[in-house]
């Protein structure tokens, strides 16, 4: 990804270290963060510094070089991490075997990484084609570079259309409670990419309004069936652009199915902190006594999607 | 409203003075502003100071009254300050009315306020029907106290059934972007009815696992039809709802309906500022690059009503 005119990925190896795009100082400042060791890899990780399906899996690989000398306790330390990607797990077991080969396990962790790349391009080779000009296409959260080392998943066809001169616009939205929709207004923005930021109950909205022609998201996980796991949201977004005849497409490696869980019902959902929803750059907006309830993720069932864009191609439901 | 043991209403008449709760201080402080003038009272439902169809017209009824020496400059002055309510033109078309037959022009706002306040409490008892022991019920945004000067529409109900010694939990939508429902919470903690705020975006994963069993909503303004506008998000939990078939009720004083209006797409939406996306407590979240598109309401089709609550009964649609 370009960022003032340079190119970035979201995590990169330099020497023994893992550099990453700190994602918790998005969109304010470019800072990077450092991981010398796999306790600092899973830190990223848990703390999100590093977010999103396919690079959390690709810093689990490195994580997994870094703690090579105890491949055992390193898995377990990761796995620990974040329960909802698939990635994350498909990623450890990757890195367990080139290990337990004696391959060299950075550079194992570099192709883990480089295959990411390269299927997330073509990923918005095979969606570019979903794109008309003069399309408007709502997305939801950060599947983007950000989320994937480079390219994305839901912004990968974007990137491509916007490549080949086609007029777009991107309806983003911010996506509470984190609001990872500054981290893709952020990407848009430095791709110069024309795009709004709405709130996330704007979305239905403008898709009532016909003001959107196309939702395209990421996916953590996704069950034999089709079902998948998702930001929090998700499904709403799902449900309404059925609703209004909306096409609603699913971006994400072929290597996001989990062939182990037979449907939706299957995906374990991750419970958040009080603090994601109650406080914003570090501040609190909401007093003590409130109470909340945080479901970082949503299942939508596959009856909403239209299909799915991997590396393979177009998979209509 | 009871806060901290004392009764409060969102104004009242103190002297020659309009005094509200200063709804832009809430949750965190309790604050008072005093309007000496009518423009005090324009600025009070322009700056949000009072929000809520039905206090925005008692507000602009006391304002008419402040400004009864040129009732046709006060009626344009606050006619101009919020364009979706219909209780700001019917408050201000009934106090031109009394202000041309000579009456005490204090006396019929203070009737137009008791009006009020009277039918809130009767959409409580009428729709506390509704409510059965044990339910779990989900609303969006503040139609409370706050909103109608006392009692609530949509938390009518919820303060009669609690005061009938249902149990009931509430699950608030925070409301982005202006996250009114903390103003919610901030209620339903002061009546101690056990609730929890979450992300918008959470609504339809507690619909879909059933969490959730009655919905119930306020109205800005509801078209002969049955159509109606109501905050930002609305719309999307009324499609989410009845996907998941749960009853979706829509809580206005009968004077919410417009009978001008044929069906919903005569209602005029509101679009508000940047700030409201991009800042929270008067501080930046957001980076000035950033572009925000932000509709304040949507129009919600009667087909997703389930029905409608009024001080004249539960009309189903």
């Amino acid at each position: 990804m370009k960022i003032d005119g340079r190119d970035y990925r979201a995590l990169w190896q330099e020497g023994q270290t893992i550099q990453f795009i700190d994602q918790r100082k998005l969109p304010y400042s470019l800072e990077i963060y450092t991981a010398r060791t796999v306790d600092d890899i899973a830190y990223a990780i848990k703390d999100m510094v590093v977010r999103g399906a396919p690079a959390i899996g690709a810093a689990a690989a490195y994580g997994m070089a870094l703690g090579q000398k105890n491949p055992e306790k390193s898995a377990d330390l990761l796995r620990a991490t974040r329960p909802t990607a698939n990635d994350l797990f498909y990623a450890i077991d990757y890195m367990t075997q080139a290990i337990n080969k004696k391959h060299d396990a950075y550079n194992a962790a570099a192709t883990y990484a480089e295959t990411i790349i390269a299927r997330c391009k073509k990923i918005g080779e095979n969606g570019e084609k979903l794109i008309k000009n003069s399309m408007n296409i709502l997305t939801h959260c950060n599947a983007g570079a950000l989320a994937t080392i480079d390219h994305g998943t839901a912004l990968a066809p974007l990137r491509k259309a916007h490549q080949n001169n086609k007029k777009i616009f991107v309806y983003v939205d911010e996506t509470r409670p984190r609001l990872q929709g500054l981290l893709t207004a952020w990407e848009l923005y430095h791709e110069g990419i024309p795009h709004a930021l709405i709130a996330d109950n704007a979305a239905g909205y403008f898709m009532r309004k016909k003001d959107i022609d196309l939702v395209i998201v990421g996916a953590d996980r996704i069950a034999k069936n089709g079902d998948f796991a998702n930001k929090i949201g998700t499904y709403e977004k799902a449900v309404i652009a059925k609703e209004n005849h909306i096409p609603f497409y699913v971006a994400a490696p072929a290597s996001t199915f989990d062939l182990n869980l037979r449907d939706g019902s299957q995906i374990i959902i991750e419970e958040r902190g009080r603090q994601e929803l109650t406080d914003i750059c570090g501040k609190s907006i909401m007093p003590e006594w409130v109470s909340v309830k945080n479901p970082a993720f949503d299942v939508t069932p596959k009856k909403y999607v239209t299909g799915y864009i991997t590396e393979n191609g177009i998979r209509k439901k």
